[in-house]
């Protein structure tokens, strides 16, 4: 008789109040553990993900997906590189990021610590499961997982390895948890006393669906609909080879660009250049009227500013200056990816100050917006909201800090009496010991 | 024809951008603008409290609350000075606390910013609508007000004030509006594309209530079932005083202390001690059974470990050791704040490590968990929730932050074909001009 998603969900409660103070070298050890039994248990993992791939290939799964799912040794050993590069990454527990004196012994620091037990639910990609649950082994938090039913096996064989790791290195039981079901996951999205934080990876009406059916705080993004403004004055040149590159250099990603903004001052120069090189590429262009003036395509609607296309398809409007474009931006955007393309710092600052998006950026391509690229290590995913972690995620998202306050026996109504008075002096931010 | 509430929020999000950019100066001159209207209008402001305090009066507000609802003089004085003292703060935007170069020539900083536009609801007290309001302004955010009912005259002179002083310092139009019912609030809770935080205040129904009916992010205590454990060894005395602050100081607040846990090994010494000063300030005790073998009071149920009296009730229970302690705290408490006295220090480290709470502390009284004696300034509330501001909540939880990437032409298809490498250098965190 399998566990229930509650009976789970309770023992990754205590979970976490025992990897909360397991210490960072039993953490990191099981990184290492996983590491090596993912090597050990390498045919094993192999085959239960060539069964996972025949029957999806039976089913008809599409080949994007298809080759998502499949695992090679290459991918095997990448996981395993990813896993010792996290051991060595510095401890995100216990650091203290602000010490106060508030009176002469009485001390305040702020440590950060786990968030508590986290809920995963990603997609078809099984080596995501291994990448997330060692996310939160680094940052000493309980995970239950559910990944796609079409990786079932491979996940399964890919759990037992992260448990086999987790015990022998005297992680608690329960800290890792594997679901099966879509009524799991149901079932999970009600524990709201047992689950501090859900992170949905999937299609846009998915994570809809989460984030409106259940009470748990959620993180995550449901929509990448990121933009490229081509702004005047620029160089025109990078301004082509940008947006080739936002749109084109992976189609179905969250951070590629889904709408081109030009101004009209460089649209009659731009356009026609940024048409053909997107066309090389196979890109299919809706434009509106001003931009279709300069290039021959299909009309664009004003679905298409609202549409995250996630395929071969950019919607091009033309603008007439850097605010219409901050406006598009603000009004159709996800708040996720928005760059500009200009040769005015004075616009840049502009830009970056106006747009309301998780991540602002300037000459450069809407695709470096990722949390290994941006030195984090690796990321659980990209949040679009604005609370706790916005943009990519990585293991600062999966902390969060408590006051600890150092006292000597005093009491308010001293302070009220004046028998003692607040200094509110900065600390070394070191804890006693 | 007033505005309706979705007309409001949307001149609110247009504001909240403007605000975004409005300068640190625009938004200073804002709180003293509003100091110098408080000293301009006193008048008036009385006297509408006058007719708010009588109304309520002839409608039978608790003595408590009346006393919370009524402004004197020196209340408005007060106001004043803690918008002076807001005004001299560090202005909390624009801060770096993240600087790297990924390559040369493309460098990641990561810039603290306004959340965008915030609701917040409030209890009767009146002086609370200036401390949030100007709170939201020095932090760049617009914000929507729900005061309490009795205070209705009050909160308009007051917001009257407010609209001029933000208007005469042009700041945006729409920056801080006042709802006025309970239908106002149902149409907030439902505006998830306009309103990017709730911020309630109230009782735990209330908050609970809000927690559940809106897609909006909540922030705030639902519940303040704070302990005081007195463990073995400790200093008696301090542990009698520390029990008395920590429930006496004020009976109505969130931080007071609503279950006193007590190590076996001192039950006999400590409890008549401490029974008899609470006695002395009235307290009523209800208490388990071993507890009921040194002291004489009623019986305590399981009802008592979850219930947060604000009252002169305090629940007692003796437990075997520490973890018990611990044991009882993370599971019938609500993660606000919890206080250990002892004269061991590892005692205190493992209660620092174990309990999951917001706050916790060490000989000193949980009347210490607040945003001014934290050395914050002022707060608009405590958080028990884990994700973005936990504990008191002040400036810092009114920011968020998003990352600016500045680059010079860079694609990913050009790292990736290795016409340029990851360097991931930390920079200085200051932003290029």
């Amino acid at each position: 008789m399998p566990q229930s998603v509650t009976d789970m969900a309770l023992e990754a409660r205590q979970a976490a109040l025992l990897l909360a103070c397991a210490g960072e070298t039993a953490r990191n050890n099981a990184l290492l553990a996983i590491a090596q039994g993912i090597d050990d248990h390498l045919d094993s993992i192999l085959e239960a993900n060539r069964q996972d791939v025949q029957q999806a290939t039976e089913e008809g799964l599409s080949a994007p997906l298809l080759s998502r799912l499949k695992l090679t040794r290459e991918k095997c050993a990448r996981m395993s590189q990813g896993l010792v590069a996290l051991r060595w990454l510095p401890d995100p527990l216990g650091k203290v990021d602000y010490a106060k004196e508030l009176s002469p012994g009485l001390n305040l620091f702020r440590v950060s610590c786990p968030i508590g037990v986290i809920g995963v639910i990603f997609e078809s990609r099984p080596d995501a499961l291994v990448q997330i649950a060692s996310l939160c082994l680094k940052t000493g938090n309980a995970v239950l997982l559910k990944g796609g039913r079409e990786a079932a096996r491979t996940n399964e064989a890919l759990m037992e390895v992260i448990l086999q790791a987790t015990n022998a290195c005297g992680l608690p039981q329960g800290c890792c948890g594997l679901l099966h079901s879509r009524q799991d996951v149901a079932e999970m999205l009600r524990l709201h006393d047992l689950i501090d934080l859900i992170i949905p990876r999937g299609s846009n009406a998915f994570v809809r669906y989460i984030m409106q059916n259940s009470e748990i705080p959620v993180l995550g993004h449901a929509e990448g609909l990121c933009h490229l403004y081509v702004d005047d004055p620029c160089d025109l040149d990078m301004a082509v080879r940008l947006t080739v590159d936002s749109k084109t250099q992976n189609l179905s990603v969250c951070n590629a660009t889904e709408t081109l903004l030009v101004h009209q001052g460089v649209a009659g120069a731009f356009l026609p250049r940024a048409a053909q090189a997107l066309r090389e590429k196979g890109v299919q262009l809706r434009a509106d009227e001003a931009a279709r003036a300069v290039i021959d395509c299909e009309p664009a609607t004003e679905e298409d500013w609202r549409t995250e296309y996630l395929d071969a398809i950019l919607s091009v409007r033309v603008v007439d200056d850097l605010q219409a474009a901050i406006d598009h931006i603000n009004r159709y955007g996800s708040h996720h990816t928005d760059s500009i393309v200009t040769s005015s710092d004075a616009h840049a600052r502009a830009f970056f100050e106006r747009v309301d998006s998780a991540d602002v950026f300037h000459n450069c391509s809407t695709r470096f917006s990722d949390g290994f690229l941006f030195g984090f290590g690796a990321e659980v995913g990209i949040a679009t909201g604005k609370l706790h972690a916005r943009g990519p995620m990585g293991m600062e998202g999966l902390c969060t800090y408590k006051y600890r306050l150092y006292g000597s026996g005093q009491t308010l109504s001293d302070l009220n009496a004046g028998s003692f008075s607040l200094t509110h002096q900065d600390l070394e931010p070191k804890l006693p010991n």
